[in-house]
């Protein structure tokens, strides 16, 4: 029996939605799982993406064997060219998965030096202790894999996201069997998706989409056009049937659409009907009745082509009364207002919009699976221990509630972990044991430095809620007297012109500031900095009630 | 026949989701239905809330004869101390919306001066040439309205919120005869809410939460925790019943927890069961399993009793191991991170959470109208004319599209209007004419100057993004020659101690600036300040693509 440890590491994605991160460690040896980025709070200012801070790996670069990862979605794959540019590991997944991660790649320059390998569910991976099984699952993406990942204290399964789709649109069925050979063998630790803990019964098969598109095909009198997620390859499928079917042109638009379609396409995954595609270019010259439009951008953002096109600012395309938009995608939390602007300019053009959810049947379906299919997997499975993994702390604690009734198959323990500590297994069973350093690293996406310190966004936060204040004094360095009245810039703060008044009093608080200040005292700026913002801070907090960033500034002439 | 114009002229609520406010004016007599509020974007920094500009009524003060509230929410009644510190102007509503205002007005210290008018649903209001009834309607609040406004020129139906609850639980149902009786004798236009037009079929009943909260009583073994709205009277009547049926306690928790149902039972509209209130002093002391607590803090808000009870903040309840937390309302956009957040606190002190869609029966409903209510609302009214309120541009076009069938009943026109926009009635018919001055007043309520100026706002935003760099320039007043190297203060534009090289070439292409300039230049601070900006902007924009605002400071020494 081996006496060295497993550990368990979450690096990111748990108790935050996002950023799917987990290193997997037998002694010397490190496994990860996934590299996923997030969208950031409106509260981090100015900050474009939110990666895992990988300190922990870059630390342990030399134990660090390879990154595997479950799918092709942002929150899973969008940290590797940040995870790459710090570690030059070997990178597994399916061939769709890789394509986009090359994409990725290519953006960022790291192409030509990455290790990529292409492994085909049921294959098997071995990395010194590590033996890892790729398990086919159903998800909104296609080439979806759980993990098995055999380690010498016993097997890990990892889920990945996953719903059970009993009838996927590409009859790729989920492979229950293989998990339930492992299951029947034995399994030390389930980490299992979270997302949806909170949705009774089962998540609808993607095939639940098809019959309202096709009551929309069945009734549009003129363009249709479908704003979708481009990775939703199983989506686009019924799509491009249903205008088959009708007799209706396709016509990718968006640059994700485009690069996502001709991979799937170059891969088998996604059948183009013969001479089905329009070029974006011909589109206006077709009959609007045989159009339908594939655009990618359903989350409201400014510069993507369904925004374009709601703006009539798109090259290739202008709605017309009696178009038909449909939203076939998930509402992000905190993009409603965003989707909402669009909607209106959609619906201001004459457009029909087609969105929103409560609608049977329903024109979007979840990826992520339901309370049944999560009880389905872990009767499965029938883990000793279990974790389970992407969701916010509630969510983990209701699948944790939701793994109980198998505490009679032999279940011994759920652990409810977030990012950064660590789940120790040994000889003698599991437990939490300590931490390891992560966090969040903020990326402005288009500044040459790309990572935003806390301190700056701090001082972003400060400044946008009540402006800025700075008062500018003039030191004679001869005789060390201020020359004349302070002078005081700001912004944001409250309108210069109408509160002309409030200035000026400020300006006097300063110079009553300095004139009270005893000669030892001005002989120490920062002294007199510190005491010039007390006292402004002050005043201003009295005269308005509201707080802006200070920052006396001392010119010595 | 009258020669004079009604118009309609909605001054907020139409085109955006809140601050609903829409005079109605013929000739020389104005009255005004609704002033409420809404809370800001997150991209109004440091906003806390905004009302409708009410220009065009201080503009024509002497015409405006009323304000009459259809009910009691904050998107309704939120605007009436704003309106009334400009315009003392009689205030019409059933008696709970009107001590909710009652409580508003005291707060802002302009309770004794109001004109406060209590009217029944049933009974008529003369306002020159305006009649008004107040008809009862069935809302998520008690006391809600519809208005019938009978004209020289026709009736308006103005429904207010609504659903039409068909079992109700006060029993007071929806008052389909009135609206049927104006229908019949025929309505010239009909104003109605469009909140849900993108819901298929029916809104539930409020009772189809008892169900729901039924099993969570039964299942649990220590105490409830009901995080609701507190204006939600018959939910609470619902808790307030199944706790004396279960032999438990409830105590109210939140400020407007307390004072609402204060003035619930106070007007006989809610029934306390007796004995059954426990003070909230006395929580901690009662037997978990007989105690309720009902809180107010739906939204996450940091400073409301359930974001306290959840952080272990709160003087009267410290949720222990097995307490059960339900989140029994809407989450309103852009709130979806601050609940979640607030859900991780209570798990994490072992509470089970309850919340979340998709359950049935729900823990929360909707209190506005779905498709087939609105469409039995429009075939009782049956108008000549159709205006969609209460609604973003894209579910009021749904909304018209939804009355389409009845241009074989009479109706002749169907009108999106945004805010602003003036619908004008006369013999010959009715149509778009013409706009008044509308707008957004933006307030921070904590604050003594309490309007935000947009321009304000605009240099936060730009601060949000990218910070400030403020170049100082001393200029020797006898030489007009600069002294020394220019000062570059700088906050929330990059690190200032990894960046010192990128603030030491700033300021040599300030002072470079300075050098290349003319004499003539340099007799013109305004052309100096605009030249340094412009290089610098350059400068720092190809050093690390961001754009902070830059604001030279030339100081005369």
């Amino acid at each position: 029996m081996s006496d060295k440890k497993l550990q368990v590491i979450p690096l990111g994605g748990l108790g935050e939605f996002g950023m799917n991160c987990m290193a997997i460690r037998y002694g010397d040896d490190i496994i990860v799982v996934d590299a996923g980025m997030m969208f950031p709070d409106a509260e981090l200012l100015g900050v474009d993406i939110v990666t895992p801070d990988f300190a922990y790996l870059e630390e342990n670069k030399e134990f660090v064997r390879a990154l595997i990862l479950t799918h092709g979605h942002e929150d899973h794959i969008g940290g590797v060219p940040f995870l790459l540019s710090q570690i030059n590991l070997p990178i597994y997944g399916t061939a769709f998965t890789l394509a986009l991660v090359e994409r990725r790649l290519e953006e960022h320059d790291l192409l030509e030096d990455a290790k990529l390998h292409t492994v085909k569910p049921g294959a098997r991976i071995s990395l010194g202790p590590f033996s890892i099984e790729l398990i086919h699952v159903t998800h909104s993406i296609v080439s979806a894999v759980a993990l098995a990942i055999t380690t010498p204290l016993g097997v890990i399964i990892h889920t990945g996201d996953f719903k059970i789709d009993p009838t996927p649109t590409d009859n790729q069925l989920f492979d229950l069997h293989t998990l339930a050979e492992y299951g029947k063998r034995g399994v030390l630790l389930l980490l299992s998706d979270s997302t949806n803990v909170d949705r009774a019964g089962y998540t609808p098969s993607e095939r639940a989409v098809y019959p309202r598109f096709e009551e929309i095909f069945n009734r549009a009198e003129r363009r249709i056009i479908v704003a979708t997620f481009s990775s939703s390859i199983h989506r686009l499928q019924q799509i491009l049937d249903l205008s088959a079917e009708t007799g209706r042109k396709v016509a990718f638009l968006g640059r994700s659409m485009l690069s996502a379609t001709e991979i799937a396409h170059g891969l088998g995954l996604l059948q183009i009907p013969d001479n089905i595609l329009l070029r974006p270019q011909d589109i206006m010259n077709a009959a609007p009745h045989k159009v339908v439009c594939i655009v990618s951008g359903t989350q409201g953002e400014p510069m993507s082509a369904m925004s374009r096109v709601a703006v009539d600012n798109h090259k290739s395309l202008s709605l017309e009364r009696g178009d038909l938009v449909v939203h076939s995608a998930r509402i992000i939390p905190g993009n409603e207002k965003a989707i909402g602007r669009m909607m209106n300019h959609v619906a201001r053009r004459g457009a029909e919009v087609v969105a929103g959810g409560g609608m049977n049947p329903p024109v979007h379906v979840s990826g992520h699976a339901s309370q049944e299919e999560l009880k389905l997997m872990l009767n499965l499975v029938r883990p000793r221990y279990f974790m389970p993994i992407h969701g916010e702390y509630w969510q983990m604690s209701k699948h944790a509630a939701l793994a109980s009734h198998l505490y009679s198959y032999g279940l011994e323990d759920s652990f409810i972990m977030e990012t950064g500590q660590i789940l120790e297994i040994d000889h003698l069973g599991a437990r939490k044991n300590g931490k390891v350093t992560v966090g969040r690293v903020c990326i402005d996406s288009g500044s040459i430095d790309e990572v935003v310190e806390d301190l700056v966004i701090r001082d972003r936060r400060h400044l946008s809620e009540d402006g800025f204040v700075i008062p500018i004094i003039a030191i004679d360095k001869h005789t060390g007297r201020s020359e004349g009245l302070p002078e005081i810039v700001s912004r944001g703060f409250v309108s210069m012109e109408e509160r002309a008044d409030l200035m000026n009093s400020a300006r006097q608080v300063v110079a009553r500031t300095i004139e009270s200040s005893s000669s030892e005292e001005r002989t120490d700026w920062g002294v007199m900095q510190e005491k010039i913002r007390a006292d402004l801070k002050r005043f201003l907090s009295k005269q308005t009630q509201r707080r802006p960033l200070i920052m006396p500034v001392i010119l010595e002439v």
